[in-house]
C-alpha cells in the first residue's frame, strides 16, 4: 500500500530516498550537538569517522542517477501547482542540481585546502599578519569562484554563492538597500553611545549563580513557548541551535555568573530559532517542506525574540518581579535601567561583541568586501587596506592591526562567502515582520505587557514557520508584509529605542 | 599502500569492514546514551526510526555473503597462531556464524514477539498477574528454544543461549558452583544481617546536594584512573556505562540528595565498567580485539570498583576527610561506620535492591528457573509455583505476590534468556581477581590505604583489559589467576567484610 496513492511512484521513491538522507544528516546533527556540547577531548577524532561515514552515506543517496530519473519523472508528471509534493520536487530539483553541478574535483581540491585553510588562519590571526593568510585565502576565493561559474549567474557571480544560504538572493537589490542602511545607522551611532554612556557601567554588578540563571531563562522560555518536551537547552562554548529530528530542537548557551544578561538574551535568540525549528511542519521533516527557507529568515525569527521582544522594557515591566525572585540583588531597579544596561551602544572592532545598533556595520562590511572579491574588483592581497578604510567611514574608529580587523572571522577559513549579509537581513526581517505583527495584531501590545507571547508566536508560524520552503525568502516577506526586505522598519526600531 | 602488508587481501577487507560496522554500531551508542540522558520525550520516536536505520545498514554490511569469503580465505591462509588477525577472525567467524545460522523468519518473528511483549509484561507486573503474560512468555521461551537449536549445543540447550553473553560458559559447571555457594550464603545471611541492624538507621541521615555528591565523585573517580579527557559522567534514570568509541567512554548515574552513598556506589560500578572499556586497546577498537569479552567478565570490573574497594574500610579510612569537605555532617562519624552503613544486609524480593550477601540468591534462583525452562523441564505456567518455593529456601522469605515474585525483571520480556548469571559470575570473578592482585602485588594494601589505585589499574589491564576477546572468559580467569571461576575468594571476602 502506497502512502502517496494519488502520486507517481517516482514521488514516492523521491520521498522516501529524502527521508532517509534526512534520517543520516539527524544523525550527524546528534553527533555533532554532542560534540560541542558534552563530548570529552580525546573522542573527537572517532567521532570524525563516524561523521564521514555519515556524510558519504548520505551523499551517495542523494547524488544517484536514479534521484535524477525520478526527479524528470516527477516534472513530467505535472503535479498540482503549489501542492506539498510539487514544493518538495522543486526543491529537491534545485539542490540535485547544486550538487550535480559541481565536477567531483572541485568539491574535493575544496575540501582539502578548506581542511588546512583553519590552522593557517587561526595562526595569522594570532599573530596579527594578513599575509600568513593571504596564499590560501587566494585559492579558496579562485575556488568559490569557479564554485560559482559552475553553478551558474544572471548578473553577478556572487549572486551563485549568496544564493546556497538566502534562495534567490540579488546582491545588487542587497548593495542597493545597504547603501542607504549604512549612512543613516552612521548618524544614530553617536547619540545612542552617548545615551548609553550615562548608564552606570556597574548597574548590574553582582554574582549571578549558574543555576539562577537556568531557572530565570526556563521560565522566559516556556512563556515564549518553547516546548521543552520536544526541545531542551544545554552549555556549549560557541551558542546554537540544532534540531535533531521534528520533535527534537537542542538550543545551547553559554553562561557568565558577572552578567545574567548575557545567557538570557542568548537563549532568547536561540529559542528563536528553536521556535521556527518547533513550527515547521512534522511530517514533512527534513524535506524541503519542513525546512527552514534561509539564514536570513532563519536569524528574523532569533532576532525578533531576542531584540524586539527580549530587549523591549514591555520585556522587564513583565519579567522584572520573576528575576528579583532568583537575582536578589536587582532590587531597586527599574525596567527602564535594565532596559538600557541590556542595550549597551559602543563601537568595537570585533563583529561578534557588538551591540544592535553598530552591528550591521560590520555586516555591511563584509558584504561589500567578499562581493568586490568574488566579483574580481578587489584583490586578495588589498583587502586589509579596503578593511581599515570602509570601518573608519562606517565605525568612525581606526582599525589598530589585521587580528581586531579583516582576520577576526573564521568563515573565510572554512570557504564560506556569501553569509554575512543574512545577519543584517535577520535583523531587517525582524523589525519588518514584528512591525506587521503589531499592525495586524489587536491588542498585542497589552498581551506582550502581561508575558502572553502565543498570539505573536501563532502569527510566526502561520506566516513563516509553516511554509518551509514553499516560497522565496524575498516571496515569504512580501506574503507576510506586503514587500520584500527593507530598511525603515528596522531604523525606526533602532531610532525608538535608543533615541527616543 | 597497504595497512596490514604481510596479511592476505581478504582479511584487510574484513578489517575494513568490520571498522565500517564498529562506525555505525558506535554511532547509535551515541544515540542511545542522548536518549537515555538527555532526549525530550517527543523526539523518540524518529530516534527509533535512526537507530532502526543504523541497525539495518550494520546488519547488512556484516552479514553480506562476500563476509563469507573473505572469512573462508583467511581461515585458509594460516594466520600466525596468537597473533591479532588470527583472533579477529576466529571472533568474526563466532559472530558471522551466530547470525548466519538463525533463518531470517526466525529472527523476524522474534522481533514481533518481543516487540510486544514488554507492554504486556508491564501490565502483568502492574497487576501482579502472572497469568496475563504466561501466553507471550511461553511464545518467548519457544523461539529461545528455536534459536539454541539453530545455534547447536551439545549436552543442554541453556548453554547455547549463555553462550551470547558468555563464551564458551557451560550451565553444568555453573549450575554445580551456585549448588555450592547457595546455602554457603544462606548460612552468613543471618548473621550478617543481624551485624547490620545495629547501625543506626538514620547514621548518615541528612541532605547531600547532587552539585556535592558530583564534586566528591570526581575526586573518587579521579583517583581510580577514569579518564575524563577520554569520558564523562552524566545523570539517568537507569545507571549504565556505555562507550561511543575508543577514547569516549560515558557513565551515568542518579542522585539521591538523602543518599550520597547510592550515586557514589553506583558510579564506582560503571567507572568498573568504563576502566575496562578504557584499557581495551584503542587501535583495534569495536573489533574483537579491542572489544570486551563477556558480560560475566565486564562486571567482575564494576564489583571490584564497587565492592572490593569502594565497600572497603580502607577507602574510608582514605576518603572520609574529603568526603567531609564536601558534606559537613559527616563529621564526628568513623571510617568503620561509613563503611557499615554502606554495606546493609538485609534479605528482601528485589532482586535490584539486594545487597552484596544476598544478591548470588537472587541470581541463582533465576538461573535454576531458566536453565529448567529451556532444558523442557519446568513449564511455564509452573513458574511461579517453583520460584517461590526455591526464594523461601534460598532467602528465607515468602513471596507475597507475582509483582514482587516472578514478574519483577524486565530481561524475560525482551526475550534475554542466559543473562542473569553473568552477574553473579562478576561477583566472584571480581573475588577471585581481587585475592590474586592481593597475592602478586607487594605492597598493594598500603598503597589502597593511601588512595593510590594504580598499581592495581595497571594489574587489570595487563590481565584483563588489553586481552580483549583474545580468550574465552575461563581461560582468561584461567590465565590471570591459576584457576577458573570459582566461590572461595568471594565467600572469604563476605566473611571477611561482614562477619569478622
Amino acid at each position: 500500500m502506497s502512502d502517496y496513492p494519488n502520486l507517481p511512484p517516482a514521488y514516492q521513491n523521491l520521498h522516501s530516498r529524502m527521508r532517509e538522507a534526512a534520517l543520516i544528516h539527524s544523525t550527524a546533527s546528534v553527533l555533532h550537538w554532542d560534540l560541542e556540547a558534552y563530548q570529552p577531548p580525546q573522542g573527537s577524532a572517532w567521532r570524525g569517522e563516524q561523521l564521514a561515514w555519515l556524510s558519504g552515506q548520505a551523499h551517495r543517496l542523494t547524488t544517484a542517477p536514479e534521484v535524477e530519473a525520478w526527479l524528470h519523472a516527477c516534472e513530467d508528471a505535472g503535479l498540482e501547482a503549489g501542492s506539498v509534493a510539487e514544493v518538495n520536487v522543486r526543491e529537491w530539483r534545485r539542490d540535485y542540481d547544486r550538487n550535480a553541478k559541481l565536477p567531483a574535483e572541485l568539491v574535493e581540491e575544496f575540501s582539502r585546502v578548506t581542511s588546512t585553510a583553519h590552522a593557517v588562519w587561526a595562526e595569522a590571526r594570532q599573530e596579527s599578519d594578513f599575509r600568513k593568510f593571504q596564499p590560501v585565502l587566494e585559492k579558496i576565493v579562485e575556488l568559490n569562484q569557479r564554485k560559482a561559474d559552475a553553478w551558474g549567474w544572471n548578473t553577478c557571480r556572487y549572486d551563485a554563492l549568496m544564493d546556497v544560504y538566502e534562495p534567490g538572493a540579488n546582491s545588487a537589490d542587497i548593495a542597493q538597500l545597504f547603501s542607504e542602511l549604512g549612512p543613516q545607522l552612521r548618524e544614530l551611532i553617536g547619540p545612542a553611545a552617548e545615551r548609553s554612556a550615562r548608564v552606570p557601567a556597574d548597574l548590574l554588578a553582582g554574582h549571578y549563580p549558574v543555576a539562577a540563571q537556568q531557572a530565570f531563562n526556563a521560565e522566559v522560555l516556556a512563556a515564549i513557548g518553547f516546548d521543552t518536551t520536544a526541545g531542551r537547552v544545554d552549555t556549549a562554548l560557541h551558542p546554537f541551535c540544532t534540531s535533531l529530528g521534528p520533535r527534537d530542537t537542542r538550543l545551547t548557551t553559554r553562561y557568565s555568573e558577572e552578567n545574567f544578561l548575557e545567557s538570557l538574551s542568548g537563549v532568547l535568540h536561540e529559542a528563536g530559532h528553536g521556535l521556527y525549528e518547533q513550527g515547521l511542519l512534522a511530517a514533512e521533516w527534513g524535506l524541503p517542506m519542513g525546512e527552514a527557507v534561509s539564514l536570513g529568515i532563519h536569524e528574523s525569527q532569533s532576532r525578533l525574540w531576542e531584540n524586539h521582544i527580549g530587549g523591549s522594557v514591555l520585556f522587564w515591566e513583565k519579567w522584572l518581579p520573576a528575576a528579583l525572585k532568583h537575582f536578589p540583588n536587582l532590587a531597586g531597579h527599574t525596567p527602564e535601567q535594565l532596559t538600557a544596561a541590556a542595550a549597551r551602544v559602543q563601537p568595537g572592532f570585533i563583529r561578534v561583541e557588538a551591540d544592535e545598533v553598530t552591528y550591521d556595520q560590520h555586516v555591511i562590511l563584509r558584504f561589500e568586501i567578499e562581493r568586490e572579491i568574488i566579483n574580481g574588483d578587489l584583490a586578495v592581497r588589498d583587502i586589509p587596506a579596503r578593511w581599515n578604510e570602509r570601518f573608519e567611514q562606517l565605525l568612525g574608529l581606526a582599525v589598530p592591526d589585521d587580528r581586531r580587523g579583516c582576520l577576526q572571522d573564521v568563515h573565510w577559513s572554512h570557504g564560506s562567502f556569501g553569509y554575512f549579509c543574512t545577519y543584517s537581513l535577520g535583523n531587517l526581517n525582524a523589525a519588518q515582520l514584528m512591525a506587521t505583527a503589531r499592525q495586524q495584531l489587536r491588542g498585542l501590545e497589552s498581551e506582550l505587557a502581561l508575558g502572553s507571547y502565543s498570539t505573536l508566536l501563532g502569527w510566526l508560524r502561520e506566516n513563516v514557520h509553516q511554509h518551509g520552503r514553499r516560497y522565496l525568502p524575498q516571496d515569504l516577506m512580501r506574503a507576510a508584509t506586503g514587500s520584500p526586505t527593507g530598511i525603515s522598519a528596522h531604523l525606526a526600531h533602532l531610532r525608538g529605542k535608543y533615541l527616543s
